[in-house]
C-alpha cells in the first residue's frame, strides 16, 4: 500500500472513535468470575485449620501450612521452604531486595547499600515494574539480551564473572513478560553454576505464569531450587509466584520458595514488619483451589478464554504484518503478552498513533530499564483483559499503525 | 504473711499444674465469633464497589472510596487524606519508616539514612514491636516518661529542641499499650506546637485503640492532624489505625491518615511495592461493619467481653495487692492492657516464679527500648485472651508471685 492509502485507512481507523486498551496484564471480568466462589469462602462457621490454628487470629508468619502445601505443588519445593504472604508477589520483591539493601541477605557481607553502587542485570525485554523497583532505590540496570530460551548466557557469565556490584537478576522464566520465552534446562544450569564475583549474588525468579499455558502443551522447566543445590549455591534463587492470576488479581495470595537459610532469613527480617499475614485469605483459597489438580482444572478454564484473544492478535498480525520488513512478534505458549517488534525508531510512533486512534498500548520503552528501548523497536501487546471483538478490533488498528509508521520512514 | 507461708502458698500454686497465657493482646475467640459474618461476605455476586471498580481485578492503591470513608469517620480525618491498606498497621508503619529511612520523607533535605545516627523517642513504658523497628534498623531510642496524660513533655520539648538526630516519636494516644494512658489535649497541642530541631520530624501515631473503650466513658482526644495543620506542621503527624482489634486480629484493613503531601508521599512510595491491597477485603469489611455507627455497636459488645475480665484483675489486685509497698496498676479506661508496677528490681522474678507455676506473661523488660527497664518494675497484663475464670485464676496467681517476689527481696 503507498502512504496515502495508509494514512487514509488510519484516518478512517480514528473516525471509528475506539476506546480500546492493551496496555496491563490484568485478567478479564469473564476469568474473574471463574472464582467468585472465593467471595462467600471460607464460610461463617469454617475458622480453623490445621492443628487448630484460628486463622481469624494474629500469628503464623509463614502462613498457613495447607497454604503452603498448595504452593509447594505449584512451585515443586517443600512447604518448610515456602513462605505464603498477603496479595501481591511484587511486595514480596520488593521487601527481599529492600530488605538486602538494609540488612544485607543471609550469607552476605554486609548490608548492600554499604557496598557502594550496585547493580542488578535485567534481561531485556523484560518487565517494567522490577525495573521500577531498582531504578526507584538507585539500583544501576545493566541490560542483557532474553533469547527465547532465556538470557544471554554468554553475556551474564562475563559481567557477573568480574563486576562484584552485580547482586542479583531478574528473571521470569516461563512465559516470560513480554516475550513468552522459556528458560531452556542449559540455561537454568548455567544460571545456578556460574561464578559470581559477589557471593551474595540473588537470581530474582518471578515465576508468576508458572502454570499460566496457552497451549495443550504444558511446559515445565528446570526446577532452580534443587538444580541451585546441587551446584552448592542453594542460596542463591528467591522462587516468587501468585494467584493474582489463577483467582483474583487484586485478592490473590503470593509466596516465596527458597533454601532453608534464605527462608529463616525472611523471617526474622519480616518480624519486624508484621504479626502475620491474612490467613483467612489463605484458607479460603485453599478451600476454593483444593489442591494442584484443582489449580490445573481452573488453569484451562483460563485458557479457553485467553487462547482466542491472543490467537486474534497472531492472525490479524499474520494477516497484515507478515511481509513488512523489519516487524515480527512472539507466540507465546503461555503468559498474558505477545511482544511485538517495530522497525527501528518506529514504535514510540505507533504507540502514539494507536493512542490517537484510541487504542492504548503500554508506553514504548516500558520492557526496558528506565523506560529507554535504545532501539524503539518493541511494543507489549496484553490482549486479555478486553473482550474477543475488542482484541480482534484492536489488533488490527494496532497493525494500521505499524504500516503507517514504518511507510513514514521509509 | 510470712516468707514462709508465701512460699507454701506458691508451691501450692505450683502444684495445679496452670497453664494460663496473658502475654499479648490478643482478642478472645468469643471475640472473634462477633464478625463471623466476615468470613462469607461479601458474597459471590458483590464485586463492584462504587464508581464500578472491580474489587477482584488490579489497582487502587489508596483503597476503595467506601473504604476511605468507613476510616474517615474513626480517625475524623478527610476520605482523601487516608489510604487503607492490607491487615497489619505495624507493616504500615514499619513502611513508612523504612521509606523514610532509604528515601526520606516528602519535606526532609534527605534520606534517614544518610544523616548519620538518627533516633526516636520512645515514651515508656510502651509498645515493644514500636521498638523492634527501631531496633531492628539501628535507630537510637531515647525513652522518655509516660504520664497518665502522655509523654513529659518538658522532657521531650527539652530534646527534640536541641538535637536534629531526633527524627520521630511512638506514640499510642489512647488507652496506651500498657497503662491506659490518655494524651490530653495540652500534651497534643505541645507535641504538634514545639521546635524541633530536625525540620523532617514526625509523630508515629498509632491510634490502635481509638475505638476501644472499657467504660461507658467514650473517651475523645484531641485531632492531631487538624491541631498540627493549625500550628503549621502539617506534614508532623501520622496517624494509623486497624480494624485488627474490631474485626478479625488477622484479617481486618489498616490505614493511614496525613497530610496531603504526606499521602502524595506514601503513595509514590508504595507504588513500586505493589499495584494496590486487597479490595475484596475492604468491601468485605464495607459491607459488614456499614459506617460508624455499626462499629461503635460492635465495639460495645467487645466491651461486653472485655470488661469483666479486666474488671478481675483490677479487683485480685485491689484485694491482694493494695497494701503492698511500691506496687501499683493502672486502671485503664480502654485497650488491652494493665500496667504492674511492682517493687524495683522484682519484675523478672516475678515473670519467673508465674512461668514456673504456668502462668505466661510478657517478658519483662518488653515495655521498654531494648527490653531493659533500668528499675526492673514494669510488667504488662493482657487479660483479654483467655476466658473470665481463667484470667481470675491468673490473675491470683500473679498476685502471689508479687508478694512473694517482693517479700524475697525484704
Amino acid at each position: 500500500m503507498s502512504l496515502q492509502q495508509l494514512e487514509a485507512g488510519y484516518a478512517a481507523l480514528r473516525k471509528r472513535g475506539l476506546k480500546l486498551d492493551l496496555t496491563r496484564g490484568k485478567p478479564s471480568p469473564q476469568q474473574l468470575d471463574l472464582s467468585n466462589d472465593l467471595l462467600s469462602l471460607p464460610g461463617a462457621k469454617d475458622y480453623l485449620a490445621e492443628n487448630d490454628v484460628d486463622i481469624r487470629n494474629y500469628g503464623g508468619l509463614q502462613g498457613l501450612s495447607e497454604a503452603r502445601r498448595l504452593f509447594s505443588g505449584l512451585l515443586d519445593a517443600p512447604a518448610e521452604q515456602i513462605v505464603v504472604a498477603n496479595n501481591a508477589s511484587l511486595a514480596l520483591m520488593h521487601d527481599t531486595l529492600v530488605f538486602a539493601l538494609i540488612k544485607g541477605v543471609c550469607d552476605g557481607p554486609e548490608a548492600w547499600s554499604r557496598q557502594g553502587e550496585i547493580s542488578f542485570l535485567c534481561p531485556v525485554p523484560g518487565y517494567d515494574r522490577h525495573f521500577r523497583i531498582c531504578e526507584d532505590y538507585g539500583i544501576r540496570m545493566v541490560p542483557v539480551r532474553l533469547n527465547d530460551d532465556g538470557p544471554d548466557m554468554d553475556q551474564v557469565e562475563a559481567l557477573v564473572d568480574k563486576d562484584s556490584s552485580i547482586k542479583g537478576i531478574w528473571c521470569i522464566p516461563k512465559y516470560s513478560n513480554p516475550t513468552g520465552a522459556i528458560y531452556s534446562d542449559s540455561v537454568v544450569e548455567r544460571l545456578v553454576a556460574m561464578e559470581t564475583a559477589a557471593n551474595d549474588f540473588r537470581i530474582f525468579w518471578d515465576n508468576a505464569y508458572v502454570v499460566h499455558h496457552l497451549t495443550e502443551d504444558r511446559i515445565s522447566i528446570a526446577n532452580i531450587l534443587e538444580r541451585s543445590a546441587a551446584h552448592g549455591n542453594p542460596n542463591r534463587p528467591l522462587v516468587f509466584a501468585s494467584t493474582s492470576k489463577i483467582t483474583l488479581a487484586g485478592a490473590g495470595l503470593s509466596a516465596v520458595a527458597a533454601s532453608a537459610a534464605n527462608v529463616k532469613w525472611l523471617l526474622e527480617r519480616l518480624t519486624p514488619r508484621t504479626i502475620g499475614p491474612d490467613k483467612v485469605n489463605q484458607l479460603r483459597h485453599v478451600r476454593f483451589l483444593k489442591n494442584q489438580q484443582g489449580i490445573f482444572e481452573l488453569m484451562e478454564k483460563h485458557r479457553q478464554l485467553l487462547a482466542p484473544k491472543f490467537n486474534a492478535v497472531l492472525e490479524t498480525f499474520e494477516a497484515e504484518l507478515a511481509n513488512l520488513p523489519d516487524v515480527k512478534w512472539t507466540t507465546p505458549k503461555g503468559g498474558y503478552f505477545i511482544s511485538l517488534e517495530v522497525p527501528q525508531g518506529c514504535a514510540k510512533r505507533v504507540v502514539t498513533l494507536a493512542k490517537d486512534a484510541g487504542v492504548v498500548l503500554t508506553p514504548a520503552g516500558a520492557t526496558h530499564p528506565y523506560g529507554k528501548d535504545p532501539e524503539d523497536r518493541t511494543i507489549r501487546i496484553a490482549p486479555s483483559f478486553p473482550v474477543l471483538a475488542e482484541v480482534q478490533e484492536a489488533a488490527k488498528a494496532v497493525a494500521i499503525c505499524v504500516q503507517l509508521a514504518a511507510m513514514e520512514r521509509v
